[in-house]
């Protein structure tokens, strides 16, 4: 009776879910209220709306059109936003570049892509200057130099904002993996994935109308986390850094009465040693890629901010879970350390998070037993561009195995015990280098460390730590051992402690495959 | 190049949008938490879920199974709540009934509806008793009663909740107009809907996993206006309120630390009457149905509670347009008030909220020139069971036309400015009843007015108003009329003043065809 032809979906009750309605509420809703704030431009989102009608009509004029790649490589500022809308506006899809990449890493995306065109500005191409990979370079222009492109011209000609996708699932944007070996691989996301993600996030991060959202994550990240169009789902500000420099964030922090923020740990550690007094409001800052210390809690908390804990991957729209716990004030750092140590659980619109083990059944749900994160859901992406084995690998099982690996909390709630690669077996006893990482961070000369498995003739493996310290301190190895010693049981304890610069990827995740291999190569030159 | 094979949706990224997964994520990630409060009764989601895969199993062992429909006619106890999971949870289609309906209007709806079974209890079931129509009346077990089945007994079988329907577009839900007019419509609602509408809902209101749901509204009404799915997508908790009891309403708002409620402005006055002092924490109170008044806001404030307006109808879900505005601690009432009377703008999910005139145009979104709201969307039913011209009437166009006035303003919140047929047009100038309504509400001793057009020989139209008066107050007619002069242009004032009680319709709206009926007779007693 409920089949009949009468009942099925039709124009009036359907349409396919794309972020640009999410824009096109913003301008019915909150035509008026502050969309963007960059350096001391503000605009409305009647204003931003504008900027990207222009954007939408200057692509359409170059001769960008449906199934399209447009390539942007910027920093966090308004036209990147922008692309957000202009770009699947007219059907077309956006692949953002990381302005860190170099000259032939950004050659072979541009060619894998199949790109159409490039945005980018003098600051991102760098020295690079005219010299820039095909296809056509366009430069936006930029404030002090004049040169390129101006999208803020109010006589630039404007496109209408009526495009909606035929399908929900056709693409909205080719996202590149930073992959810290091999070629990178063209991630697809599509409008429904976009659209779901982002509403999940507004959700779990509590974006509303009132949220003042700093942008110290790029954009150029998974489109930002889905967070380019979940701040506009939610109404709220969108405050543009689009370059990280301590002062500066610490300012605009202060100034711009933000209330969110997503960075790496890189940038709190800036932040905690640029900052000397709190916000006059709380922030939530969302962080991932490694579980927040003690020290860290703390000292976010004493400096106003609240900590989210995220864990996604390129492949799933960033964020799949999410470990956003309430406490009641007398909670101390230790507590607070050990419940957002966890990854969390999925928010809304993530179909399933598994921890699998190596047979493909779930893992006990005792926080204890480690098994593989695997994901399945809307909010994973389409497939590996130009890739449809890579893509039958990923998906064709029907779920997908992250590479992760993981406990599952009796609540739901996972725990990253290490990224596959990472975990450490030592005289037949595995540990997690995230344990032996974070006793590091509590030492206070110790900005960063990395811990990593070395091979030994003796305990098959053994930890070795490499560590940045601060400017104008002085610890050395051995300070560092005899720390280590009244911290850490001995088969954790690491056996060499390495201080000099972490090597780190463009977004600020430190290269662990690079220590491995230097461990390696160091162990090589002691005789066994 | 995107629309090759290997990245078309599959198993892996695309499952069907269900309200069921809210649910399921719940019992993975808020488990221990607590789901429902019921008198004495706190059940946390695990308990939840186990009564959920009861009630499912037991339908099923009555022949209940895929595209069948469930009739539940319940106040807002957990299995109300429960049949929301259970009955899609098995495929089938969950009718719930007011419980106010007459024996004849449940036997009308149970026939149209082609019912497999009707669940009930003794308490909706009232004088009826055996005499109840077919199909099968089941009676929920009543504490204190002892009859029917219990849900809640431990030994009852359990199913697995794995169900995904084949479709998202797949009916979830009927719902029975209350039409205070011809017969009841039969709406359906599909799973894509519900979740959809739930989660914009779960973001306009700001639910989450901190949220204490009171449950004053029918969950019976639009399936609580999706909240019976919304409440749980966060993790709040579900606090049922069976019977609409003064002294039951204010003990347990303030006993369960309410964060939330939603309901008609009756039970609002019935709470003002009730209440003597502020609740410990503020109250969201969703209202819809009638503009709140400026001494309303201002009572609410007092007490602790923050309104916010919503507006919606059966055919959409329940709420499409949302107005909770953030006000300064300094606004006075009568500015939140003006701000307060507008409907809004339409939530995340909601399509497109339109005004148009006579010619199917957008009227001016200037907050002056009236025209009809029309809607468009994903929260929009898919139809009328068992009446594909209604359907195609309502539907075929591409817009629904919802039959009320409003006008649009310049920031895309509608005002309604009458229900279609309320508006009052006297000597050539319009007004709204509502504007009337308004002045009167602020009348100390007036506790509920309803304003309808009488025919009037000289000037067409003029205003009556029908009027129930507090307990122990002595208003008369005079007193009225004297009120309205220093507050209403001439054009304006009711002519005539009619004491007592309101007609009102099962949910508690006030019956305004009634009045009008009433007010014809009276004028044609009247000489011309």
């Amino acid at each position: 009776m409920f089949n009949e032809p009468y009942l099925a979906p039709r124009l009036a009750n359907s349409e396919p879910l794309t972020p640009l309605h999410f824009l096109r509420r913003a301008l019915d809703v909150h035509a008026g209220a502050t969309a963007v704030v960059w350096r001391d431009m503000e605009l409305s989102y009647e204003a931003f709306g504008a900027l990207v009608r222009r954007m939408a009509h200057w692509l359409t004029a170059q001769g960008v059109g449906q199934g399209d790649v447009v390539s942007v490589m910027l920093g966090n500022r308004p036209e990147l936003l922008a692309a957000h809308y202009a770009v699947p506006g007219i059907g077309a899809v956006l692949n953002t570049l990381n302005t860190r990449l170099t000259r032939d890493e950004v050659a072979y995306i541009l060619d894998h892509a199949q790109s159409s065109i490039l945005i980018t500005d003098r600051v991102s191409v760098g020295d690079a200057g005219d010299d820039w990979p095909t296809p056509i370079g366009t430069l936006c222009s930029n404030p002090g130099f004049g040169d390129g492109v101006d999208f803020f011209a109010d006589d630039m000609p404007e496109s209408a904002l009526d495009y909606t996708p035929a399908q929900e699932s056709d693409a909205i944007a080719l996202n590149y993996t930073s992959g810290t070996t091999g070629a990178p691989k063209g991630v697809v996301y599509t409008h429904r994935g976009a659209y779901l993600n982002a509403l999940g996030n507004v959700a779990a991060l509590r974006f509303d109308d009132r949220t003042r959202y700093l942008w110290t994550l790029p954009m150029f990240h998974c489109n930002g986390w889905t967070h380019t169009w979940a701040v506009t789902a939610a109404g709220g500000t969108h405050v543009c850094l689009d370059r990280i420099d301590p002062v500066a964030l610490v300012e605009t922090l202060v100034a711009q009465k933000v209330s969110h923020m997503c960075c790496a740990p890189v940038v709190l550690h800036m932040l905690l040693e640029q900052m000397d007094r709190p916000t006059a409001q709380r922030v939530r800052v969302g962080m991932g890629g490694s579980a927040p210390t003690p020290t860290l809690i703390n000292r976010l908390d004493h400096l106003g901010s609240d900590i989210v804990h995220l864990y996604g991957l390129t492949e799933c729209y960033g964020p799949v879970t999410v470990n956003a716990p309430s406490f009641a004030p007398e909670t101390d750092a230790d507590a607070r350390a050990r419940q957002l140590a966890r990854q969390g659980g999925r928010h809304h619109t993530t179909g399933a998070v598994m921890v699998l083990d190596a047979d493909g059944m779930p893992v006990p749900a005792d926080g204890a037993t480690v098994g593989e994160i695997a994901l399945r859901g809307n909010t994973l992406m389409a497939g590996y561009f130009r890739d449809p084995e890579g893509t039958e690998a990923a998906l064709g099982s029907g779920i997908f195995r992250t590479g992760d690996l993981a406990v599952m909390h009796p609540n739901g709630e996972i725990q990253i015990q290490d990224r596959a690669k990472d975990i450490i077996i030592s005289g037949g006893e595995n540990f997690s280098s995230l344990e032996v990482e974070a006793v590091l961070h509590q030492h206070p000369e110790i900005l960063l460390a990395a811990v990593v498995a070395a091979p030994d003739p003796k305990w098959g493996e053994t930890a070795w730590a490499f560590v940045e310290v601060k400017p104008d301190c002085s610890t050395c190895e051995q300070d560092l051992e005899q720390f280590c010693r009244s911290h850490l049981a001995g088969f954790k304890r690491p056996r060499r402690f390495i201080i000099g610069d972490l090597p780190k990827t463009a977004t600020g995740k430190i290269q662990k495959f690079e220590l491995r291999q230097k461990a390696r190569e160091l162990t090589d030159d002691v005789p066994v």
